[in-house]
């Protein structure tokens, strides 16, 4: 009998806003199995992350706070120059609040994502990487903590086993890698992968082989528990679910990354 | 050896804002047993909530949510005509939110005060008592929720009943009662209560023997294990130190409510 | 040579945020003739505001100010209670900014239309309507004032008069009326209007001959200078367009309602 | 018959926000010459930008509008990376806005000033200085722009030629200034000046006579239109009482810049 693959899927979701609408969640949370949930800063409102709550529990979706900058404006993508002090803060408002939400449905978190300019900067600044990983750990030290693969990738694991936290780094479905295992610039060709066929195949290879093809195809190294996908577009929907299907069907069990980790 | 009497002194706290200071925290925390620490909607933000924590934890101060409207700009003092499931939400989302500071601190919150409008629709519109019960049923059971004394006094308490949950309604040091046992209009003389001596005399009063003299001089039968005072100016402070101090020369220990109801 | 008939058509756009979108403004704004831009309160941001006054100036179309109470969360669709002081600077702050964008791009004003609850309330409370009212006045008395025609409509005109404002009053395309001329409530049957063919012709009519058929049949008179439509939905440019169509081939202008009134 | 001197004295208010209050507005307005009123976007609010400019009127200090960051929680220190078009939107908003109050109270504008980390990025990035300049200018070419002096004053000032834009470099009545014409950074001995008596012959030697002593005791050549005082605290109402009585009673007159430059 052979050995069994499990991936986990996480997604961004709960960005809608009042009567602003954004996502596919009803769509995508059905096919992932990791829901990044946001926590009212960038995006979401009390009310998004109580139904967001609802239907990742309905399909058995594990669940995960998605905290960004407070600039609802520039939707947490814009950098901003807070102390660590206000990063912490914020951090530990934003899960406290989705915890409430969890907890009042009987469920428990399972991660922690950061979204947007926050996310980025926390794999260029080792400052802001440890003021997350502190505040996950402060609150409880299951928490699983993703975070972007990149140059300090070392540095934030060695962080979070400082403070007694789980540290992943995403694989991402949808975006070309450099031979040196980095992420292709969004200013260059070969940034972002369109065909969900070839998307699959890699997502697949990546799962079973730990490699993929890079860039200029070569065959590179890539380990990852959880590959991020996105609902905000049919487009982005359908490559889910090709991904899904190619997983399922190759014997991949899509599982959330806390039952395997 | 006689009974030792025991009373609750809250207030609320942590209204603070970003550059804004509102109230004189660092001299009414030490004063009292439970803070009604504001989070975020109404007043108050991520790093004022945290610090507001440390305070109470270093004075041995019972930690409070105090949820609101979101309106910053009219510290949630306006009604506003959120639906129920949006005053769930946002009361679920409060405390959630200072949940997550308490336990980052090793803390855990002891009791919820709704704030301003959204304390006083409570008292007068059952399902928004219903409402805010619920969601605090569903965080904590634990949790006690202060509420306003009024015409539905008994239908609150009965709803706490229902979902498990300890209410209390809590007596106002400044504020003049009618023979009825209801306060005296903002709009009516007699409403505020401005001798410190007076006011003292009054809680120990109320504390060890049950009653108060109300606005026309009738002594009235008025019982509560926790008394609201306030840290808003000088004035209000020295007023709690009287009303402590009256206290404890008289021998009422002054604790967090959690510690004996 | 024949009476020429002219008529306003008005539309709620610019009500995207940030990231969200609400509303298809690129295909509503060149079937109307007056654009109710949003002003950053309710919806819209100061780069929406910019863009909805480019696209409007672009096809011929005259700009409003669509002012709402500051609750991004609720839309303005949910009643604060508000000082009359607070409206008025609420008013004059949105319109304010919105000219600031008008003036920048060598265009004017021509309208003021309050949003959501806003609306409503002023249609209900004299006091509202007069601080709205005030407001624009102040502003500049060349400034339209489009309210919802209700009980108070006379009040509300004479309102307009006293601070030498005219005040016109809106219809609505897509809404019943009863045979009192006031709206079909949105609890009863009939109170939306969903042919767009029978939307058309009514429209048609009142412009034509100032009667249109209530929801009983009656013919009642209704006149008006400006017809409110909606650009939410595909469905409800599709009623734009039909009004638009059965208007021009029945030679009747759509011109913005300050180039005749 | 000698010359007369004239001097403009500029501070920050109306950065009361809601129930918080920031400043000691009703004392430093009558001292000064030129008020920078907050627009709501760091501080500020609709209801307290009218109350300032009325104060203002009362004491015949010229109105500026003193637009930031949207970042009430950051109180606008913060750098936010936003783009361009954000920045020049920003500040057409704002103004506008103001310009709304002004022009409901029969007042108008007299200059701009960026607040804060808009104001500070303005000094270091050409582009921002640029795109403040542009909103300035397509709202109204009469409108001064107060800006920082700093190493790219020239090209600033080239900036508003080009835009038909007067620009003018304000003197800080409580920083210390190198040899070289530039600020001393806060970061080192020398930065604030707190001898009021010192303060006010400095500002007064900057009038007269062109020259300040600098950090090291050199004199330098420092000459500027409008001085920025502060109003934050006691002390800082006590140094522009101070500046205000040395320059009155040398015969310099302190008169709003628009009417001297």
């Amino acid at each position: 009998m052979g050995k069994r693959y499990q991936i986990d899927l996480n997604s961004d979701v709960g960005e809608s806003y009042g009567a602003y609408t954004i996502g596919l969640d009803e769509e995508v949370i059905p096919l992932i199995s990791s829901a990044n949930i946001a926590c009212g800063f960038h995006a979401g409102d009390p009310s998004v992350m109580r139904r967001t709550i609802n239907l990742a529990k309905e399909h058995g979706v594990a669940l995960g706070a998605h905290p960004g900058f407070p600039d609802l404006l520039g939707f947490g993508r814009r950098n901003i120059d807070a102390t660590m002090e206000e990063i912490r803060d914020y951090v530990t408002y934003q899960i406290g609040a989705l915890q409430g939400f969890a907890v009042s449905q009987g469920m428990k978190l399972q991660h922690v994502k950061a979204h947007g300019a926050l996310y980025n900067m926390a794999a260029q600044d080792m400052r802001i990487a440890e003021a997350i990983t502190e505040s996950v750990s402060r609150l409880d030290k299951d928490l699983i903590l993703v975070m972007l693969p990149g140059p300090k990738k070392n540095e934030v694991q060695e962080t979070g086993r400082r403070y007694g936290i789980r540290v992943v780094f995403e694989f991402f479905a949808d975006r070309g890698y450099n031979r040196d295992g980095n992420l292709v610039s969004r200013r260059e060709p070969g940034a972002m992968i369109h065909d969900p066929q070839f998307a699959a195949d890699r997502v697949l290879k990546m799962v079973t082989e730990g490699t993929i093809a890079s860039n200029d195809g070569t065959e590179i190294e890539v380990s990852s528990d959880t590959v991020c996908v996105h609902g905000d577009n049919p487009a982005a929907v359908r490559l889910v679910k090709q991904i899904r299907e190619r997983l399922l069907s190759s014997g991949v069990a899509i599982t959330p990354m806390g039952q395997f980790l």
